[in-house]
């Protein structure tokens, strides 16, 4: 007998599980504030198959959470058994077929056999023509009967406050950090016959705020011996009126079972706070998949979650994550309404493809994909106009980022985005040996349409936006950060814009660390950090000093004390476990540490450390099967890779590094 | 307080139950034997929502089955809120906005108040910028707290067996004729410590048969002292091995509420059993949706489901049980395959929609379907060539009949029905002022393609198909039939079909009574009724004869005793309670008693009673709200109609029909 996994139609578990997690956010007493859009389901019916070839009989036993049945086709003969029982394979051709279905949930099967051991040699189908044939999804926490891929295979650690307080009216606890998980109340004094409230905070503020503006509250009641509650991000948790009432409290910490696989130290200790904070930061957002913030929205948004691949391949380098991202983002056909409702996030969507196929390889996974990218490009296409430019539709919402860029008419930023689609689609169906044509030439026909619409001469930088045919003539950075880091215009202008935006004081700075992410990255590719040391400083290292343990949403250096958690119109609105604040990691490994592939999935790789920053850095970079180790002190740099494929560029020579051989170079 | 109803997304509910009817299947032990398409499955996330302008302040609670919450808006303020909440409303325009979420089962919602208590006045959406602001589900069936959406409202009898017989190895119950339900075992002796197999047989010699091919059977635990088994088709039960074993043997029939509002009485007692017998299928195969057979598929197919809403019309008159059958056919989009997998199955659909409206004048309904129609016919016209003839796509099964027609090919009769569906989908769109141009036009270039191509002036009818550009030169019934059916060709064709193919005894004759409807249906239209004399004498008239209960799927009276039960290869694989085999009703209704109606809901209808087949009448055919009664003695006719908008035609003269006022005529 081989090993068997549990198999599904492909995507299934992971619209099954990311849909339960978008469903979880509460607040203000509101349980169940659903998403603005449409999360998927798992489908209702699938088939799941293998054919092979077998030599001598072999007995297979099919076992399944559904109702279905088996079919198995020998010898021209289709015979069908029910599930659980031994099943007797002849010698030569077999093909076995089984088919599920189940509403709810994620029709699944494990078959134990031999060649006919369930796992990713299998295929699935969905009655559907575009998605059969596709490989199965299954994983390596589901591989034995009474497995339920219905339950996700988060760990947990039981965790204790570090703290407690007590104030006239009720226990402040504090847990020391954010957190995520199952809070316990247990050994609660007999007979007691009331309700108590209970407060969680990210901030001690927030946990001793009135209920009316607490985000996630509820009621411990006494009468128990013991209760366990929902799971909720928190670091406080203030318990109200519960003097002389005894308890004590505990919570399961609920996490993936990941390591980070990077490093980085520094000689400037509060930088590797700041580092350390983004890696736990981004750990606490890692679930079922990538999540904006731990506390609001816990939900699923495919512009955060596209900084949070980049974080993630340069510290946990969690593939299955990216995946489960990607599809739950998704779900199934047919499309109704942009992804999270923002046609940049369906946009981002598509380009998060090739980017996971660069850094991972996975070749599988673009295979199985096609077809939706395939519905998705055709949904966008449908909302545009004759020039190829995206035009907003009723219910759509153009994000771009939360700033006073033009945002009506025809956005110039969204355009950008959608010719860099076209760019990353032409490189996916180039990977699948599908004809690009089409796309590469949608794509530069809508860099031309961009260079010669929104180029304004005078002001040497691209506008926001046209309205009615009318150039609005203004200028922000968002549009032009986009021109210089997807590559859209020409090295002149490019330039003009370097001078004429990115250092020019005039035009309003990025306030958001998820549009910063775009403008340091668009700086680190043209060989400038100067920019990137100071907001590590100041933006990320103020909040440290604060006391954050995760990295804030936003982060305003002028305002004070309880005025930082204010958000949205709300005193604690602002998530202070945000992913999008966790990419220093990224803009570290990537321009510090120098760190990125030149292949699909680091076949081959480009090191190119930079000293701007620090003078003493030890760091690592993992590998889709490895990682590169850096050492930089003063003018000293040392490199080791545990795989082939690299070369160092250092003072614009390159070198080419083989594998476990550390070299030394001067810098 | 108004009467409130549990409400949900248009088709939710329908989609849920048809859906698991179809898994229902069980056949030689198989126990889940899953259709071969994709069954739908409703919205996992809906909004249910009612925009109203109150004078008083009015309070409302939102009880839903699954998790959500209620948003208020008023006076341009949102306000969220629980469920189970008193929610008191403001005067003046509020909109209500229940979100709900459920994977595997019916989002719905109850709300009690008084102008915004919940029913058909409430709209839905479902995020899919397609299907927004239809009006919801909701039905009599489900108007209190408790009431479950989930558990379909059957009603139930217990019944007996009527004669129990010894055997050697068992006993054989009869329960007197064809039925449905679960059967109870009870009171069985105590301490009895084995399992006995009972077998199900809608004929005595299933029921007796060897097990491995009898369609349904189990096994009885005598460890217990009362077992119920899942719900089945059956008439007798064999229980083996029970010699010494006491029980008690009875089932609850399970079927649906609703009268027969139809009556036919003559002078030939056969055919008056003939009649009874008919209806009795229906009943028997009308479920969540129209059957097939009850017990052999027991699935929804719609070319099935097509004969029996005509049958419907002229019968019970059960709206809700047509557009249950249509919208669970349907399912939701994205479309996949054709319907039951068979290109001609999904134009039946289409064309069914207007059928109803034709005989119900339900506009809500074509309204809300009316987006699904669009993207089937998207589907169907994604496979067809430049003269618009649909080409079998590899997972299509071109059915027509149970026959040896030319289906290799570009089959004609598909194309004359797809002619025929552009005529339909140009109607409804008529009905819902949406420009029809482009329908017409389409309908009217395949019909003259069809004349071009198709047509074979030697023989004088069409031919049934083309392949690899050659005509093939046989001629069938189907597609002559058709020809006339839908009206799609000159009167002189329709002569020269008439003579060459109807009455050309050459032509091989049709063989299932699915088929013979078309035919008698046309030959109906043409005003002859000799055939369909001889057809119930011979054909039904003879089943009844044999003892029949409920008409068979197919008939040969050349066949002898147990020869009758065999098909698809196996032993008892016809089914004896098959839907097709109801349609004397339709016949009966439409063409002795002579009511249609002439345009749409009965407004306006025609009476043209016919003496060709019997002498002696008594006869009522159902109005959506009132019913015709005729009598034909004689020479002399009868007519009293609850309703106004009848016209009878009698001897080519025309009489105004009023409402309520008994007419005499000559005949």
């Amino acid at each position: 007998m081989s090993n068997s996994k549990w198999i599904w139609h492909f995507g299934d578990f992971e619209i099954y599980h990311t849909s339960l997690q978008n469903m979880r956010r509460e607040q203000f007493g509101v349980q169940s504030y659903l998403p603005l859009w449409r999360t998927g389901q798992p489908h209702s019916m699938v088939k799941l198959y293998k054919k092979a070839t077998i030599d001598t009989s072999e007995e297979i036993k099919c076992h399944a959470n559904c109702l279905g049945n088996v079919e198995v086709r020998h010898n021209g003969k289709a015979t069908k058994y029910n599930l659980d029982t031994k099943i007797t394979l002849e010698p030569g051709e077999n093909m076995v077929i089984v088919s599920l279905q189940k509403m709810g949930g994620i029709p699944s099967v494990i078959v134990f056999g031999n060649e006919f051991a369930s796992n990713e040699t299998w295929l699935c189908a969905s009655y559907s023509q575009t998605e059969d044939d596709l490989p199965c999804g299954c994983n390596e926490h589901y591989t034995r009967i009474d497995d339920d891929v219905e339950k996700f295979f988060f760990v947990y650690d039981r965790i204790y406050p570090i703290s407690r307080k007590t104030y006239e009216n009720g226990t402040l606890f504090d847990f020391g950090k954010e957190t995520y998980g199952l809070i316990h109340i247990d050994n609660i004094s007999p007979n007691v016959q009331k309700k108590i409230l209970i407060k969680y905070g990210e901030s001690e503020e927030e946990a001793l705020a009135d209920k009316s503006i607490v985000y996630i509250f509820d009621y411990i009641d006494l009468s128990q011996n013991s209760i366990t509650f929902k799971k909720r991000a928190f670091r406080y948790i203030f318990i109200e009126d519960d003097k002389g009432i005894s308890y004590d409290i505990s919570c399961d910490y609920e996490h993936l079972d990941i390591k980070n696989k990077a490093m980085f130290r520094c000689e400037d200790e509060k930088i590797n706070k700041v580092y350390d904070a983004c890696e736990y930061t981004l750990l606490l957002n890692m679930r079922e998949g990538f999540l904006d913030g731990i506390k609001r929205d816990g939900w699923l948004w495919s512009g955060d979650a596209y900084q949070s691949y980049y974080v993630n391949y340069y510290s946990f380098f969690d593939v299955d994550t990216v995946k489960r991202t990607i599809i739950g983002l998704r779900g199934n056909d047919p499309i109704g309404q942009n992804i999270n409702t923002i046609p940049d996030y369906s946009m981002y969507w598509i380009c998060s493809i090739y980017d996971y196929y660069f850094h991972t390889g996975d070749y599988d996974f673009i295979k199985s994909i096609w077809p939706r990218i395939v519905t998705m490009l055709k949904f966008l296409e449908s909302h545009c106009d004759n020039n190829g430019f995206y035009i907003k539709h009723s219910s759509d919402w153009v994000f771009i980022d939360w700033a006073d860029t033009a945002k009506l008419g025809i956005v110039s930023a969204l355009q950008m985005l959608f010719a860099h689609t076209y760019e990353q689609i032409a490189k996916i169906a180039e990977v699948l040996d599908i004809d690009n044509n089409i796309y590469l030439s949608k794509a530069e026909n809508l860099k031309q349409k961009i260079n010669d619409i929104y180029w304004d001469e005078k002001q040497g930088a691209f506008i926001d936006s046209i309205k009615n045919n009318t150039r609005d003539h203004i200028v922000t950075r968002h549009a032009n950060i986009f021109a210089i880091l997807f590559n859209l215009t020409s090295e002149d202008r490019q330039k003009s814009i370097y001078k004429n935006v990115i250092y020019n004081p005039n035009i309003a700075p990025i306030t958001t660390p998820y549009f910063e992410f775009f403008e340091l990255d668009a700086l680190g590719k043209m060989g400038d950090l100067s920019y990137m040391t100071d907001m590590l400083n100041s933006y990320w290292g103020k909040m440290i000093e604060l006391g954050a343990t995760t990295i804030w949403e936003q982060f305003d250096p002028t305002k004070k004390g309880i005025e930082h958690y204010e958000m949205y119109g709300s005193q604690f609105g602002c998530s202070l476990c945000h992913a999008w604040g966790a990419n220093p990691i990224y803009l570290i490994g990537r321009y510090i540490l120098g760190v990125a592939p030149t292949s699909a999935g680091y076949k081959t790789f480009i090191i190119k450390p930079n000293k701007a920053c620090f003078k003493d850095v030890c760091g690592r970079v993992p590998l889709p099967n490895g990682y590169v180790d850096i050492k930089i002190k003063d003018n000293e740099v040392k490199i080791i890779s545990t795989c082939e494929g690299g070369t160092v560029e250092i003072n614009d020579k390159k070198y080419v590094l083989k594998a476990n051989k550390q070299m030394t170079f001067e810098i």
